[in-house]
């Protein structure tokens, strides 16, 4: 992307609104807009990150076994009146009502849609078990939205649900999901510690958040500092291994590891103080195992081999990309701005024309734009004629991994400046030299 | 995807409700499935064959400069006071009102959207021109929605929308709309016929809705034979090239055209007789230019070269995938079933084991499904144990291009049945050169 062609808005202010340096940082690189209260446009930058997001969790979904679809935003209110859940879910939920009069509303999560779909289609325990996800906008009208994308009323969600016949496999699907969900986070640079955790209005009695340790956390929380050196399970993890997965459910609960509102203050502190680790944390993932409350409530019922209905056993499970996204903004930054996991970044490398208009300054940036472009780099071309000074601050802003700084003085002698975001070290070499680097690294 | 472990439910039964092949056909595959009037779910199929469609138009977009985008769903009843148009669209917007009591809309479009962001950030010329896009939800109350997800109430629409300092680059910003929409409905095994058409709500004087023929359309529409012949623009367009698009422009406009809205019986019948054509049509995407009704009664204005003031002139481009979706089936089906043009194919392939459990078969199929999906096809393997019958009008029903079909009798010799959904061509042969021509004709 050649920057001059892009929608980039740069501010350069420190907006006054943003409490938290990632909401900071998203608004000053042009990431995200507020819309409305609590509702966000996700620029031409946060798209591409929010995309390299949602594609990490849609590729550990499926790899789990989990399998996609797309359900509507929109409601009926009669599906939630089965539940229950209608009127008890209170304020949070956007009630609508349509031209027909109709009462509606805006899904803030999707239990009895997907019951409502299952129990339409599924008659056997021969087509379980079954987990069907989506990564759908949902709406939940927050009093208080706030901290940008972290906390807004309109979000994306990836919602995940899975249908088993017994207990036995409700606890295998939720162990695929957990091991999913550890492989998730890690991909994207996050080390997330899976925490025991209250249910809420979702219901059930087995429940874990997914909680990475950052200053700016809404949560306070409790755990045990093993945590931090834990194994992620592999590319190789056989999700059908009930066993191997159990393992590494057991290993990840094998520590003491809490929110505040499940805390034990008398286990926590029959840890050696030294192992203590106290503090806030970001909840980037909820899975919950809820048993028979809606299948029982809402009639999702299978044969079993015995010839008899049994009502299914369920869990959910959910990511939230647009917390995410400020979520690894906060683990990853320095005061210069964003640095960005290399799997997430928006733009592989930037490369910098320090003097646009210079024949061979232009030339060598084509050359590179072009040829790491055929390589498969998703590479963005400060092409403008703003000042070097201007375009070093935007590119360690916005984070790019690598950035090549091509510049009148160099580019005579054949050479460019390779610069790597993260540890700032510079080196020179040829433009030949500088993409080679890249494919190697990559 | 191994179909024993996917989620397609197909329907035995001709659904009742649905009255024209597509919507038929997609109930029966269990591609889509209707939550509330005009609200559906795209289960795994359709969600799959969504997706394609997405990408192609996302991949065109790119191609011709848009950049992406996301725009929230909801809206502030405030900016389309602005714009005057919060009174004026009448019942077909949904019209909500949050826990604050404010009052907002499930968008049926972003002009108003669009056009704040852009005064927000955009003050000079030397920024245009830009054109961004989205593909998000959107809402439109229809009294009536039919057809499945033809005419929808929520439904997905991909809308571009272009900012230019004055008319004539205006012009080429719809020029390249235009050249970028014919290359989309190309790829996806359509012959779209942009013709002449009414503004509607949107306003402007200059539009084209794109149509396909088919005789389910609800649009009657006349046009000239010719326009089935005309050359597409290739993928080497240059979409910097005033003059090229504006050739292309005039070529695909210079024959008669137009819906029933804007037809001219006069000039219609000035066409020799055997060159009419008098059809039912799918309108597939349409595109406004409307100068500066918007950023006007906004406030959308840039410096311009000669240091004052001017309002931008603004044209949007609406693609509607969850309506493409169904017009290409309209377009593309027998009395067997969907038959899927490659490029939007859920599935590359089907592999249909005859008899799961025999060894032979089951292995010649595990070579076949992890050999192709190595060289990178998707593949879907029949590994049920239903009849080989129904398993046949399955892979008929469903439309995936080829089959290939794994039998005890043949497989004893090495080899399988290739059959090409579309021609219904079978060919014998081994594994190792069914692989080959899969990779061959891909």
């Amino acid at each position: 992307m050649r920057l001059s062609r892009y929608f980039m808005p740069i501010l350069k202010e420190n907006p006054k609104e943003a409490e938290i340096v990632s909401h900071r940082l998203m608004l000053r690189t042009g990431m995200i807009r507020q819309q409305s209260a609590g509702i966000y446009s996700w620029l031409p930058l946060g798209k591409r990150v929010l995309d390299k997001v949602n594609a990490i969790i849609r590729e550990e979904q499926n790899r789990s076994g989990a399998v996609e679809l797309l359900m509507p935003t929109l409601q009926s209110a009669e599906l939630w009146q089965e539940s229950g859940r209608y009127d008890a879910y209170g304020k949070e939920m956007l009630r609508i009502k349509d031209r027909q009069d109709r009462p509606m509303l805006y899904g803030p999560t999707n239990e009895e849609m997907i019951t409502d779909i299952f129990r339409s289609y599924v008659k056997s325990y021969r087509n379980l078990p079954l987990n069907l996800y989506h990564i759908q906008l949902k709406f939940r009208d927050e009093i208080r939205p706030r901290f940008g994308t972290m906390r807004s009323r309109e979000f994306l969600m990836k919602d995940a649900y899975s249908f088993d016949l017994d207990r036995e496999g409700a606890e295998h699907a939720y162990n695929k999901m957990f091991a999913a969900y550890l492989r998730t986070f890690d991909r994207m640079g996050l080390r997330a510690i899976p925490m025991r955790a209250d249910t809420g209005p979702i219901g059930g009695n087995l429940s874990h958040e997914f909680i990475i340790l950052a200053d700016t956390g809404e949560s306070e929380v409790f755990c045990h500092k093993d945590f931090l050196g834990f194994d992620i399970p592999g590319k190789e993890t056989n999700f059908d291994d009930v066993a191997g997965l159990k393992a590494i459910f057991d290993k990840w609960t094998s520590r003491y590891a809490a929110t505040s509102e499940m805390h034990d203050e008398a286990a926590f502190n029959a840890i050696s103080e030294g192992d203590r680790l106290s503090a806030r944390g970001i909840e980037v993932g909820h899975i919950f195992y809820f048993g028979m409350k809606y299948s029982e409530a809402m009639g999702a019922k299978v044969l079993g081999p015995d010839g008899k209905e049994h009502a299914v056993h369920m869990g959910s499970y959910g990511i939230g990309p647009t917390r995410l996204v400020p979520a690894i903004i906060e683990a990853s930054h320095d005061e210069n701005g964003i640095i960005w996991p290399k799997a997430v970044a928006p733009f592989d490398a930037v490369v910098i024309n320090m003097k646009a208009g210079d024949a061979a300054c232009d030339a060598a940036c084509g050359t590179l734009y072009s040829d790491l472009g055929t390589a498969g780099f998703d590479v963005l071309l400060d092409d403008t004629d703003d000042r070097a000074g201007a375009k070093f601050a935007t590119a360690d802003l916005i984070g790019v991994p690598v950035q090549i700084i091509v510049g009148p003085r160099s580019i005579a002698n054949g050479e460019v400046e390779v610069k790597d975001r993260k540890t700032g070290a510079r080196e020179t070499m040829t433009v030949e030299a500088a993409i080679n680097k890249l494919v190697a690294n990559r």
